[in-house]
């Protein structure tokens, strides 16, 4: 261990400020200042993140990551752009919005959609049987900026889903569970997930006599329930979508339900549906999977809700998707409100009314997203999902048929919300901390540089998380005050005169408190010190 | 606590069976089954990564990224494609290898090319004056593939800079002992860290009477010398480049140079380089940063070598290259040999001749990269980087000079020796798990899956990670099986006969001991194994 190390490097002192000058010099003449003739900023609809966003979506994410594998769950990673014939015919009206890469000699090529279709092609190529499997990544849609203001081209993804053939509504139940975990640790007040089932809402439109060419017109009718009221939604399925008044009243004597095992019953005894065989197989699959989310310790969370539809085209069964009751959408207030529940503090940041401009940016990204999602996602609404049995058969050359369930977390809500809550918190403390520092080495006067690079090599090696200033002669006012800022919470200041003793001062940032620690106990007492701080 | 959980679900049994065949009839009729017209594959250049990879790959993340946080260094995130101006003129020949986006009507859009760009980039856009960052992303690169084969063009970097205008060479220094933590950490063998400076290079160019036209490609040249012997270098240097046999000589008597501080003095002594302010001042940069990464304790793995000279333009002082010495390439071979040092246990996966065919793929990768990567690494090359202090001013339109040094981790190099090694470990042994799950919940019986899932429900609401097969009636065999190839340590084991008496069976997987454990108990008992069994 180096403990005299007082009197060392003084005598380059001199040479450094003379190189320091020349090559500062030599710099400023060297770079050709090319004139920047465009607006530097990055493609429209993408952003950066900077470091404090990184640290919420790293603690977000780290979450998820925590409750999928405490689920058995492995990890893939497929290319940011696949072949665009493996995009083709998997997103209906909306491959429109698929970013294509240029033509420059090969295969055409475009950026993924989402992860459901890399994971099914990724099933079918490699021939896998049965897997459970999440994946974090960023995927790519062209939206057009005048309908979606405020909604990203560039934005992450993050999908959890079960392949192979199992026991009936088993996988289907753990991905419940699995939502109601993450949801539950991620600490967003109350939540509710909605579910329903594909061939039920067939057999409920067929025993409403609505022409089978118009079951996906009017589910898309029935999935705005949740932001618009019933009348609004009859009149769009009388006026826009050709349904008669009666085949709509049915309708909306149906979906208007919502319940849980109540539910199943009621509707397994309506005569109407008694005629429907997919309608009667749906309702058993859903008494069962009600059941298993009961073992499961969830039925509290569970709504059985006849006006979830979903968006896309490729659910072949049980369909879900989870809805933070904290926030609720308010379509009579020209810039709708987001309003909390009372069980949590998420009020406080989205009820302000004095909100900071931040909240406000993040309020008003949370509503532009909720109007125009393209899957149609409900202020609160943050992940959703179903049984897909037909993808991956897909892309089988041999047809063989792997059926999968799962759910994609709407992280970039998720992320938003968490940004306005660290945003709304009390703004004299650093309550989101970009690093984890735990030391600043500091010089209690000019120039010190050595000893203060011989301190953090010893606090490194010792795998205590430590900086120090890159100046050659820093302001301790100003060393102390990146630890402030930053939430460092402990300084060693080494001086000439304690050096001389083989001594440091070991400072706590927030209270002030300054004591003399001998250099050789310098590590133990920081470890000490930090451990009783944070309990580690 | 559920304890009497014996006699539940039997009254659904038939009614499962029933729907699941009813459900599966119904699902394969209503499968479109397409033709598969195409090959079905990741587009060229391009792979997707196994679970196993992506355990080497986090692993190998998390230890980097715990070196980077012991330096206080922040994260952000930026789009993966830029404006194509952005890009533009930053890569000299090799801008023919960006990636386009298909123009569809908007910007002109290109996938990022490195991470260094689109940082500086970051910088100058936020007006930032000192960051220290790092990165971790995929980067694209159109590679010919004759040229290049094994190489990929869709890759991680793993990028660390500081930006600032800082103190002298402290934070070059700072980024050195940051690569010596992270190759120390990452457990491959012995390495050397060589160091060089730009304009050394350019004084000492001008010293051997090489016009100043001639440096770029004299450099290219130079930077082979860790490939092919100087004398092939020289004849590079006079037949391609056009240098004169007596420039070609001089340049050879300085660029075999090696050493440290010595090496620094010898040729502050040289009368030659003397008359190049350029070098001169390099020189004592050099010094400079010699005595600090002594005060840093690393000096041993650090190599003044004259010979390093790196691809990029945009270096404008010192530079650097991190080489393990566990790997060295041997050109007179014609299918080039990795060799291991005797200090690790490199060797059992690289030297055996009877390796499997995974090793060789693995090893024919590290040979093919070495070979032809753009940035000529040799074989054990794994990191590299320097000072660009002119690259920040190119995106700022006030033309703010942000000086900026940093480096890259060879990530796919890193992983790619990582995973060679773990394929070389003993087979028998699950050495690389892609899971984390603790207990799997078995039935010893047919049915009991009510039972198994209320039994999943207490461990997940334990926080133990816990799986059951999602089967109806899994053979128990099969369940154990399962535990054993996916290195799950514990299985509990329900049967109808101890869960009358409201307990378990709880089993050791690789002792295969069972001991019976009362329900209530299962929880604590689960948790005090695992902490015996792994120290927790």
């Amino acid at each position: 261990m180096r403990t005299n190390i007082g009197h060392l490097g003084s005598a380059i002192k001199m040479s450094i400020l003379q190189v320091q000058k020349i090559t500062e010099q030599m710099a400023k003449s060297s770079i050709k200042q090319c004139e920047v003739k465009y607006n530097v900023k990055t493609p429209k609809g993408t952003r950066d993140r900077d470091p404090i966003q990184m640290t919420i979506l790293e603690d977000v994410f780290s979450t998820i990551i925590r409750c999928f594998k405490r689920h058995d769950a492995v990890t893939i990673d497929t290319p940011v752009f696949e072949l665009k014939e493996v995009l083709a015919g998997k997103y209906g009206e909306e491959s429109k919005l698929i970013y294509d890469l240029q033509d420059q000699g090969g295969e055409a090529l475009a950026l993924r959609y989402d992860l459901t279709v890399p994971f099914a092609r990724y099933v079918a190529m490699h021939k896998i049987k049965s897997i459970k499997r999440y994946q974090i990544g960023k995927v790519y849609r062209r939206d057009q900026p005048a309908m979606t203001r405020g909604r990203y081209r560039e934005f992450y993804q993050c999908d959890f889903d079960i392949a192979g053939d199992h026991g009936l509504m088993l996988a289907d139940a753990e991905c419940l569970r699995i939502m109601y975990e993450v949801l539950s640790e991620l600490n967003l007040g109350d939540f509710v997930i909605k579910i329903n089932h594909r061939r039920l809402l067939d057999g409920l439109f067929s025993a409403c006599d609505v022409p089978s060419n118009k079951f996906v017109p009017a589910c898309s009718s029935i999935d705005k329930l949740d932001k618009i009221p019933w009348e609004d939604v009859r009149r769009e399925l009388c006026e826009d979508k050709g349904l008669s008044p009666e085949a709509a009243d049915k309708i909306g004597s149906y979906v208007q339900l919502t319940g849980c095992l109540d539910l199943v019953e009621r509707l397994e005894s309506d005569e109407h549906l008694n005629n429907q065989p997919s309608a009667k197989v749906a309702l058993q699959e859903m008494r069962l999977l009600l059941d298993y989310c009961k073992a499961l310790g969830i039925q509290e969370r569970i709504s059985f809700d006849l006006s979830l539809a979903r968006g896309l085209d490729y659910y072949t069964g049980v369909i879900y998707e989870a809805v933070l009751k904290g926030f609720t959408y308010n379509p009579n207030s020209p810039s709708a409100e987001l309003t909390g529940s009372n069980e949590t503090d998420l009020n406080s940041s989205v009820k302000n009314k004095k909100s900071s401009k931040k909240d406000k940016k993040a309020k008003e990204q949370l509503e532009e997203e909720s109007v125009t999602s393209g899957e149609s996602m409900a202020v609160g609404s943050v992940a959703g999902g179903g049984r897909y049995d037909g993808l991956v058969g897909m892309f089988s050359s041999s047809g063989t048929r792997v059926p999968c369930v799962g759910f994609s977390f709407g992280v970039e809500r998720l992320l938003a919300i968490k940004e306005a809550l660290s945003n709304s918190s009390d703004k004299n403390k650093c309550s989101v901390r970009p690093t984890e520092t735990e030391v600043m080495v500091a010089g209690a006067h000019k120039g010190l540089i050595m000893q203060r690079l011989q301190c953090c090599q010893l606090l490194w090696d010792a795998n205590i998380k430590a900086t120090m200033s890159h100046k050659n002669h820093p302001k301790l006012l100003d060393q102390l005050q990146y630890c402030e800022s930053t939430g460092i919470p402990l300084a060693v200041v080494l001086g000439e005169s304690e050096l001389a003793r083989n001594t440091v001062k070991l400072r706590d940032i927030e209270s002030r408190e300054e004591y003399e620690v001998l250099y050789t106990d310098l590590v133990n007492k920081i470890k000490e010190v930090l451990s009783t701080k944070y309990h580690k």
